[in-house]
């Protein structure tokens, strides 16, 4: 039966409401933030739930399971009040008339707030966006996490040379925190856990190549940092090759932009992001996909409509580029603007956000990862891997969340193994674009 | 890039070879049974993992993920001499050539065992097989995990009572183990789940109907066990159907064979099944789509194939119709088969099959359960429920497994909740049977 009667609607209340596009970590901490501030919220998303991206590489490599490192965001609003979670795309917004437009119908706001968060940037080459797997969703993950398996299961099906190394090597495309860290999870697979699954491959013929278009690894880090990496994830015997860019796939050979061609089946693409721009945002307030706004979040040149979060540029003095696009970021423009639209309402001032930096760190493989701490100070190695840890053990939704992903770690820990290795989303790229299944 | 060189290579061996089509509880416990055998063993599954059934309800009812009931088949093997894993499916056999064949290439054997279960039984009901929701593959459980979460996220957005009634209505066909388990599972999240996600919708309006043809549920438990059920059944206000079976569904109304119909967009079928029948096996030593065979799980008629778990039928004495479609049977199969067929190339005799009847055990919902000793005693209760999850608990692959499974139910015990509710699979019965969704 197809449902004819569907439409957003949303009961009528005598607060201002706030529509809030996007349930990633600017969303979530500014619809917590509002819990108790007079205002109706409804929160609009494509997915029920919340996706904690740091972790999205384990899911893919076969660490964790999806359930562990997403929530229900249902779950997180249990008992907000005149709260309301609508699982719907939004189309387009019309802000004269203070309007979203969905399939399902439209809806008013007093106030809107666009966490859209990004996507992955294929700078316009559209071969590569239809043949090569992001890393930015659930669905991704686990569409890679299949890729990967039946690669194996196919390597030991393959009497032909060439098709089992375009099977056994993989090729990641950008040298940032999601690249190196699928980069070395592709690694351990290699060195721990394949070998045992599959004795009858020869395991020296796997090649993980990460190719960065700059002349460092990790560029948003320290040296120190982008070094380090480099040293461990050549301990795995990684091919890194900096300086250089991918400028075509097609399914079967990676085209570098010195001629240099990679066999592979597989092509992760971790080269960038851009804003996930909605439809309807004025052109002069946007700059590519994101969308230009000032100290309190305010798009520029329109009075109710907010954005937040990687979707967002606010250009100051200490960051005249903008923000880094980092959860970090997200989560306190998301907390500093429920407490400017609660205050608002309440008749006092707006208070600039101000970026408070945490630092940064990236992992790489058991006992190995990076740390830079906003001192200054940076180090690598064991106590880095536990800091690392314990910061996305806590940092992850709810008890459940915490310890099933705890339970994984220490098992996978003591054991060198991966458990979650079940393909359930069997995968032919030839049929379905990576980033476009759902 | 289509791979062009697939084949079934599997290297020569002094050894003869057995080939197990299968990694269900029968063909599992026989491989493992041969660890030591003089034998080269090769083991065919379409999937890359081994499939706890008797949970696959926990998962399309939120309460499971998939990756802790399920283990991945190659992990299983580990460290096995002369053992063979292929992902292929089996077309079919040809027994005078004692050759199977697949889409990528034959493969001879010296003894086949046919293992490969069970799959719903539709009756020849074409409009039910293209629209209901089976339970007996993780895809399938994460195929109505999605459209129950999927129902309700549509149910807030209708204005149209009758498509809201359609959405939060549930209709379990079978008074089985597996339709009285998700009835009940349906009741929880009914009465501790879903109210709390969707505080505006009247969980009043949820129906869960149970439909049995016969005139008790269990029945191939006890008489106390089936009206124990039907009252732990009734206390989640689930109304049951007795004597009555469905005749058709549009994808809207349920058609009884009174007359009767009942709106709803979700048909669970748990209504029987039928052997995973190959094709290629004599006419003359199947029963429907089973396969006979005799006291030592041989293929009747034909000397070097055998038949083990639910696909076999094996009648005696005791179980003139053959034994239960149970995990016990096929487990105890198996084993026997492996001794059987290591005595046998021993140049030792056979020994025949005796079950051993274990007892049987189901659950509904929190604190209840429902157990039959082989001793004629039975009961039920919380005792019953604490035995039926440790039973289940240990029986489940591997250690990681069972420590996530414990945590999701310790925490579902404490907190009423169900923390799996990602919609990940997001399904539209109109475009994919649920039933043929991989």
């Amino acid at each position: 039966m197809e449902l004819k009667n569907l439409s957003l609607q949303i009961p009528e209340s005598n607060l201002p409401r706030v529509v809030i596009v996007g349930g990633g970590f600017a969303g979530l901490e500014l619809a917590k933030g509002l819990k108790h501030a007079s205002v109706q919220v409804v929160m609009l998303d494509r997915n029920n739930y919340h996706t904690f991206q740091p972790l999205l590489y384990q899911v893919a490599t076969s660490g964790l399971e999806p359930d562990s490192i997403a929530g229900p965001l249902r779950k997180v609003f249990d008992g907000f009040k005149d709260f309301y979670f609508r699982m719907v795309k939004v189309d387009r917004i019309d802000h004269l008339s203070s309007t979203i437009e969905t399939p399902i119908g439209n809806l008013s706001y007093d106030y809107l707030v666009l966490a859209c968060g990004s996507k992955a940037n294929f700078f316009g080459l559209e071969h590569i966006r239809r043949k090569s797997f992001p890393l930015k969703q659930v669905v991704h993950a686990l569409n890679l996490r299949s890729q990967i398996l039946q690669n194996f299961e196919k390597a030991v099906l393959t009497r032909d040379k060439s098709e089992k190394d375009a099977l056994m090597n993989f090729v990641v495309v950008g040298g940032g925190p999601t690249g190196v860290e699928v980069a070395g999870a592709l690694g351990e697979l290699k060195n721990h856990v394949l070998p045992n699954d599959f004795p009858d491959l020869d395991f020296n013929d796997m090649e993980i190549h990460l190719i960065e278009g700059t002349s460092r690894l990790l560029g948003d880090m320290s040296s120190f940092a982008g070094a380090k990496a480099k040293k461990y994830l050549q301990k795995f015997n990684t091919n890194i090759i900096l300086n250089r860019l991918v400028k075509n796939y097609d399914g079967q050979l990676v085209y570098l932009d010195n001629g240099d061609t990679i066999t592979t089946q597989t092509l992760i693409w971790a080269a960038g992001v851009q804003g996930n721009l909605v439809d309807g945002v004025p052109e002069t307030s946007t700059e590519g996909n994101r969308i230009l706004v000032d100290q309190y979040n305010r798009v520029a040149g329109v009075d109710n409509i907010f954005a937040i979060g990687d979707l967002a540029v606010y250009k100051n003095q200490d960051y005249p580029k903008g923000h880094p696009m980092v959860a970090q970021v997200a989560i306190q423009q998301g907390r500093r603007l429920a407490r400017n639209l609660a205050a608002h309402l309440a008749g006092k001032s707006w208070k600039p956000f101000e970026y408070k930096d945490k630092g940064s760190m990236a992992t790489i493989g058991r006992n190995k990862a990076v740390v830079d701490l906003p001192t200054g100070m940076h180090f690598g190695g064991f106590v880095a891997w536990l800091i690392w840890m314990f910061v996305h053990l806590f940092a992850l939704i709810g008890f459940r969340n915490k310890m099933v992903t705890f339970i994984n770690w220490l098992w996978s820990y003591l054991t060198f193994d991966k458990g979650n290795r079940l393909i359930i989303r069997k995968f032919d790229r030839d049929k379905t674009s990576p980033v476009e299944a759902v």
